[in-house]
């Protein structure tokens, strides 16, 4: 079973769709697993999708409408009342993902939903869940899970996890609690096959397993199943009682959504944008960064405008402007880049102090090869020795603030609990370009003697 | 049971290990998770993490090497010969985790390694492992899991599991398969749970399973389980036949390491770095983008350079230079982000014709932005309209032309297949640098009328 989507089929539905065949399209839709139907909606306009979802039964309108972009997702859940909603959306789901969607809700249209579910159980869950911080373990997790207490026999435990598991999709760990639901271990189910139906569930489970308190930055959680390889971790709250699960499914969109921000940062994007969004979205996404820069070009101009006379004197001194420039950006984004890095994946670190002497020894042993580089290439080029030497000179110096520069900023930001990767895009580029055209001029001066 | 690694706890260890209380501390490492111990071995110096895996048992170290950091693992097995290897360390391995290891040796100790192995089973499964081609399904599986036949009955196939099971970690899913080994489905457990012991498996197994090819790509593989929500994936062969399983905690580490990389290329980085490094990796790491930015200021310098004349004249053109480099620079980078992160996440692809044009839309709504700004800011500084109009419609002209290039070359890196991610780095930017020069001078010519 594998599905590839191509342009022709999404050109042959809409085709289709526009001559009317909306419920044979459906019924074809329907065969594809839910993420295969909800990647074909992404790639139809919108009327065009909400025809398709008008068709789709309940059961699966769930599932397709999860995986689905959230921008579309909005937009068809707009067509529904919330009683529709509860009815015919949010009963068949996990309590994680139907608590995602009903966190997308305006305030009226998400007590309309859980006031509406028939299963009161169900809607005190998703409500729980609702109260839960952003980003956090709580909101991350499902509450759908299997538990048996540490009193029981193998027997009674296998008999009570036949009756859970019929409400539970997949069973993912079995997790042993006390009286008092705080949660002591996990029960494997290679141990279940293996040991004898009289024995007392205590005396078989593994206490030594990982959990998360409901609190914990999805980062944190990410981090934790990463390192020792979990699929499952249970979490807990201040009283170790056993709340909810996550499963690593969830954990890696964490991943990818954190890797994307990341690049996007880096790359002058000030928020998540896609291929396909459209000019406008993609043009405000990008404006913010790219004003900054032209801010800092303007700076820049100042800059090189109070030399005006030096530079009518030497017009070669602006030659190398450019190239001054564009190393002090390079060399500042390669340090906050490893920086950021290593925020991200080490849970220990260096000192400022120790990361900046380090730092140093890299500027250096770069700039001196760079700044070797240019001066023998600029007397080969027949610009004199004083401006070869100006610009070699200005370049270590240029290099080495960079690196220092570069360095300081995403620690600094990260100190204050800003996102380092901030540091990463236009910003260093930027602020680095108007430091390094100070130090060119400056030793400009000094040398060519003005 | 959490365990957070702490600066104070490593200098602890090493001022103990100095006073050669090895034992003490090997024992004390030894009561935490595999994962951790790596952790804090990865912090210490050679030798002294020669002294701690010497005394741990060979049970738990093959565990931690597998945790641990490659040039550490590297530096440890060099002092272990191929028998020892092959006793101590690859015997209570899983066979991903053996081939791995194994696959990091030079030839004749792998031989050495290979023949050693007490079970032949398990020596024939990881070299089978070995054949596969690096970054593929198959060199990503593992062998260890539970198969069950179609014709079995459920009872049957509980004896057999409970038999598998004894030699297979963790039970992550049961396959069921024909007499030929061909895959026909999987069982859940909840199924088997629920199900009637005399029941053939042939009437409960789910034939709607997801699979892949021994030889699909570790990034495909990683796209298949992340879309589908999956935590198992079984490989197949050609003929259909099941070969092993990918779990998705592998999984997670081919998406982090491919988003490192990516990120690295944006950011000027050439090799795979951390900020652990020495002086002189991270140096050779950086040094290549930076020779090529140095080029491309030399060139830039060059355009400049013939443009002596007309800057002798009018020194206040050389104030904008770092601006339209600046500019050209950030909105390439910005473009070519785009294009990367789509050719990464999406399966379908627009048209490069349609993508240009969407293209030339952002670029022209930026552009006119960033122009009008500059133009009122330069005549609010008192630059004149002449050189204002010049920057103004430079600027615009440099963004568009730095768009349609940043999308441009991504997409042509993609088709030739090579990684597009390499266009993100200082070669857009310091492309855009030289090209924004010739634009500048060029519009400054026919304005400023030299």
């Amino acid at each position: 079973m594998s599905f590839e989507l191509k342009q022709e089929y999404i050109d042959d539905i809409q085709e289709r769709l526009e001559q009317g065949a909306v419920e044979a399209v459906t019924q074809e839709l329907c065969e594809l697993h839910p993420a295969d139907i909800a990647e074909v909606l992404d790639e139809l306009t919108k009327d065009e999708a909400l025809m398709v979802t008008e068709q789709i039964n309940p059961e699966l309108l769930g599932e397709v409408l999860v995986q689905m972009d959230e921008d579309l997702r909005a937009d068809i859940l707009d067509t529904y009342t919330g009683k529709e909603i509860a009815e015919e959306v949010v009963e068949n789901l996990d309590s994680d993902d139907a608590a995602d969607i009903i966190s997308e809700l305006d305030e009226a249209k998400k007590l309309e939903v859980l006031s509406n579910l028939e299963d009161i159980e169900q809607a005190k869950q998703i409500a729980d869940l609702l109260t839960h911080a952003e980003d956090t373990a709580g909101a991350l997790m499902a509450t759908e899970l299997v538990k048996v207490n540490h009193n029981w026999t193998v027997l009674r435990c296998v008999r009570e996890m036949r009756r859970q598991a019929e409400e539970v999709e997949q069973v993912h760990a079995v997790y042993v609690v006390d009286d008092h639901e705080v949660l002591l271990g996990s029960l494997s189910l290679k141990k279940l096959l293996t040991t004898s139906t009289r024995t007392p569930i205590r005396e078989v489970y593994n206490e030594k397993i990982h959990s998360v308190r409901s609190t914990t930055s999805n980062e944190e959680v990410a981090r934790i199943m990463n390192k020792y390889d979990m699929f499952v971790v249970p979490v807990v709250d201040d009283m170790g009682r056993l709340l909810g699960r996550i499963t690593l499914d969830d954990v890696v969109d964490v991943i990818v959504e954190e890797a994307d921000r990341d690049y996007q940062l880096a790359s002058g994007l000030s928020e998540d944008v896609e291929a396909s969004d459209t000019v406008f979205e993609l043009t405000r996404a990008r404006l913010p960064w790219l004003l900054i820069g032209l801010l800092g070009g303007v700076v820049a101009a100042t800059v090189i405008g109070q030399n005006e006379t030096e530079l009518g004197e030497i017009p070669q001194l602006a030659f190398f402007i450019p190239l001054i420039a564009a190393m002090g950006g390079n060399v500042g984004v390669q340090s906050s880049a490893i920086v950021v890095q290593a925020l991200a994946h080490q849970s220990i670190s260096d000192g400022t102090v120790k990361r900046l002497t380090k730092e140093l020894s890299v500027g250096l042993l770069n700039g001196l090869i760079c700044a070797l580089a240019i001066y023998g290439i600029s007397l080969g080029l027949g610009y004199g020795t004083a401006l070869a030497l100006t610009v070699g000179l200005a370049l270590l110096t240029v290099i080495i603030f960079a690196s220092l520069f570069g360095t300081f900023v995403p620690l600094a930001l990260d100190k204050y609990k800003i996102d380092p990767a901030l540091a990463t895009g236009p910003f260093i580029t930027t602020a680095n370009d108007v430091f390094g055209l100070f130090i060119y001029f400056a030793i400009g001066k000094a040398i060519l003697g003005f």
